[in-house]
């Protein structure tokens, strides 16, 4: 068993459903390995964590997710400039001050980036 | 002369054409390096695959690229997901299980990542 | 501080204003970090740098990027495709041979890959 870590990178709101079924698709695989999920969330891509804004079954999966170990982490620039809070999000979202440098750090340490 | 490594990634049917022209000009770059490509279709991407849906030119130019060592790669997942066999599809195609899981693995090998 | 090397890839011209952005939150964030930015357009996005066709906001903000550090680059390749010669390009945009060839070494030499 190898192990791998990933970000994902999202900056549009209508890559979530691919980007999610990327994530469910990865942790399905059947390879042995072990992989360390991170989903990065910045400009209007923040606004999906606004649970409101969501169908319960994005909700569901995005928990499933997140019960096998994925990261979802969200920009605090767009969350700005989306008016948005931390109160106005799904509760397992933490929030990084720059999602960029969130982006550039990580690779650093190793990740692999995948922008869906 | 220098060896480099590149996966391409591509997610969009009409992001086909793009790729193509940057993988040609890549190969032409006349800069004495060396480099060792693969492309990464998943989601709708994979239908590009699928011989009766390109246009005979574009099948001559992914043929002549396949020549020059270029290789072109189809995530499982996603034939599945679009009822595409391997038998439907370009004869140098190959199949990895899951599409993310390659361009994880080919980027902890070195492979660069380019998303068009 | 850490010194982190990033390449943000561009080959869209409705992404400019995002880019400009997310380059911008880097270059505020206040981490204590240093971040040596070169931004890379090639395909289309290369237009952008033909000034005549920028609003004067835009080429204001180019401008204080560039004396923070960053870096400008177009593509030849691209440049070709759309008629432009250097000469119509904003003055601090440097050029090279192939667009696809500077991701790939760029990311060879440590520098993490972002595309918004």
């Amino acid at each position: 068993m190898i192990e791998y870590k990933v970000i994902f990178h999202i900056d549009e709101l209508n890559k979530w459903k691919l980007l999610l079924s990327n994530v469910s698709n990865l942790l399905k695989a059947s390879d042995n390995n072990k992989y360390s999920v991170e989903v990065l969330a910045n400009a209007e891509a923040v606004k999906y964590y606004a649970a409101t804004q969501n169908l319960e079954a994005d909700i569901n999966l995005m928990e499933q997710l997140r019960e096998k170990g994925v990261k979802f982490v969200a920009c605090n620039n767009a969350l700005t400039a989306n008016n948005l809070l931390q109160k106005d999000l799904i509760h397992f979202v933490d929030i990084v001050p720059a999602g960029v440098a969130e982006l550039i750090i990580k690779q650093s340490e190793g990740y692999a980036y995948i922008k869906p």
